[in-house]
């Protein structure tokens, strides 16, 4: 059995500035300083958006997520914010995944904590979505986005827009923030030995949940003119459920269909261990297999 | 980059006691006293014979080492001992095997200071085998302990088999020890969907390598009498090499040839992690994967 010291969460929240490097580096000081590993920062200036990932115990964790709101909100200003992406808020969004010794409960949890304490702090609305939603009209994090930092006001009075926390008017400068917790999510792409970007695009129609193919999937084809070869681009967004060996075979067949060979696939950023090892347990048809049999999980489990 | 304040060795030593719970369990503490994680103990009434496996830092699995040579020797007379297993010494044989943050040359470096002093300390013979051996002639642990404790007397008056550590006489309780490094061991077995137990020796044939198979595969059918089905057992000695999928896929298409398909494949005890995520990457053909990419690898990465 996993022990409690051993719980360590993920979060990955958006904060809506990606252009200046002050603000940048001080929300991740804020971070760092709360006693989690900060694994990644990522600013994207046309966007004007920085995506944090950082780790740790719940308490390390909720206590970074908490500073992070006071850093932003107190150098970011909606009103005179600009940038590609969509955002309704200082702090955007904020989810939570469980990564080892957690369940998804736990993440709901501290995701309905974390909402609440900073909507307290700072008179901010926040709603809840994903795994943490009240309603399944707030899982999808566009519907709740829709309408931007720009419609919010009108959009809070509707009784159907509600906030889960705080009032129901916007913070002037930081908006209203979106706090939730979820799966990990794995970013995969698959090369196919073609340059007929109809094919990728087809293959991306057949496999996507949102055209009726597998449940946890989105997917898009997209050509690599310098490769001159197309690319099945696929986000996992639960890979318990729609394991990565399914999505893979299924493409490969949809794409033999055509008479075209997959060439390799890519894991771009990170991959959750789970995801790999059910993949080689499927394949090598590992009947009975279970991760206390993995020789790192076992003297993990024997030090705690 | 792992650091040295991660790095795990295993050590699976084999010690000829395997009826008194007294001694057994002495030399359980004396190994647990170490610091260590003791993660299994297995005696065998039949064999007179235990076989421990733990792991730890460099220092910790060291001391536990040098522990258990002390408390087996002060409780094991070999003048007395018989059981079915063949064995040379009292601690009969001590592999260290590296596991995380560490190369099989320290496990090499670790195993000639254990060799070393465990035979100063003792007045024992001692061999280095597998990865710690002098010569290719003293790679195999059977070679070595051919002849048994009761045949090592004549054998270490012989000019080849001067042990590498200690007099070349036995120790009168104790016999020698053989001490060395090696990879994991993977104990895998595939079922076939068939009684025939020709087809499972024929596979097992094909497959090792001491009739022509591929290097690192010991195999043999056997028959599973109660499920009517057979099964090729077999001891994957080194996973990077010789991985996983190749045995797996090799051994598929044998019972193709025979018209006989794959049930199911178990393994046996622990595998390494990376024995796993590397079957996931060459079935999802996974190019340019790299373990950073394993989320929970990059967590301790970053926490070291």
């Amino acid at each position: 059995m996993l022990t409690p010291a051993m719980a360590v969460i993920e979060c990955i929240p958006n904060v809506s500035e990606g252009r200046r490097t002050d603000v940048i580096e001080a929300c991740a000081a804020a971070i760092r300083q709360s006693g989690v590993r900060l694994l990644d920062v990522k600013p994207d200036a046309s966007h004007n958006r920085t995506v944090y990932t950082f780790a740790g115990s719940r308490e390390a964790v909720k206590a970074a997520a908490l500073a992070l709101f006071r850093e932003a909100l107190s150098a970011i200003d909606l009103r005179t914010h600009s940038g590609e992406h969509p955002r309704i808020g200082a702090v955007d969004v904020v989810p939570f995944v469980p990564i080892e010794g957690v369940t998804m409960a736990d993440c709901v949890t501290l995701a309905r904590e974390v909402a609440s304490e900073a909507s307290a702090a700072h008179g901010l609305p926040v709603f809840l979505y994903e795994e943490a939603a009240a309603t399944p009209a707030r899982r999808n994090l566009e519907d709740i986005r829709r309408g931007e930092y720009e419609g919010l006001a009108a959009k809070l009075e509707q009784p159907d827009w509600t906030p889960d926390f705080g009032p129901s008017a916007p913070h002037p400068s930081a908006g209203a923030s979106v706090v939730g917790a979820r799966m990990p999510l794995i970013a995969y792409n698959i090369n196919l030995a073609t340059d007929r970007l109809d094919v990728a695009r087809k293959i991306a129609a057949a496999i996507r949940h949102s055209s009726g193919g597998l449940r946890f999937v989105k997917a898009m084809g997209v050509e690599l003119a310098d490769r001159k070869i197309v690319q099945v681009s696929i986000n996992l967004t639960n890979f318990e459920k729609t394991p990565i060996f399914r999505v893979f075979e299924l493409v490969k067949r949809e794409a033999e269909r055509y008479g075209v060979a997959v060439l390799e696939s890519e894991i771009i950023g990170l991959i959750p261990a789970a995801a790999l090892t059910s993949a080689a347990a499927w394949y090598l048809q590992l009947d009975g297999f279970s991760d206390d049999q993995i020789l790192e999980q076992k003297l993990r489990e024997t030090a705690s």
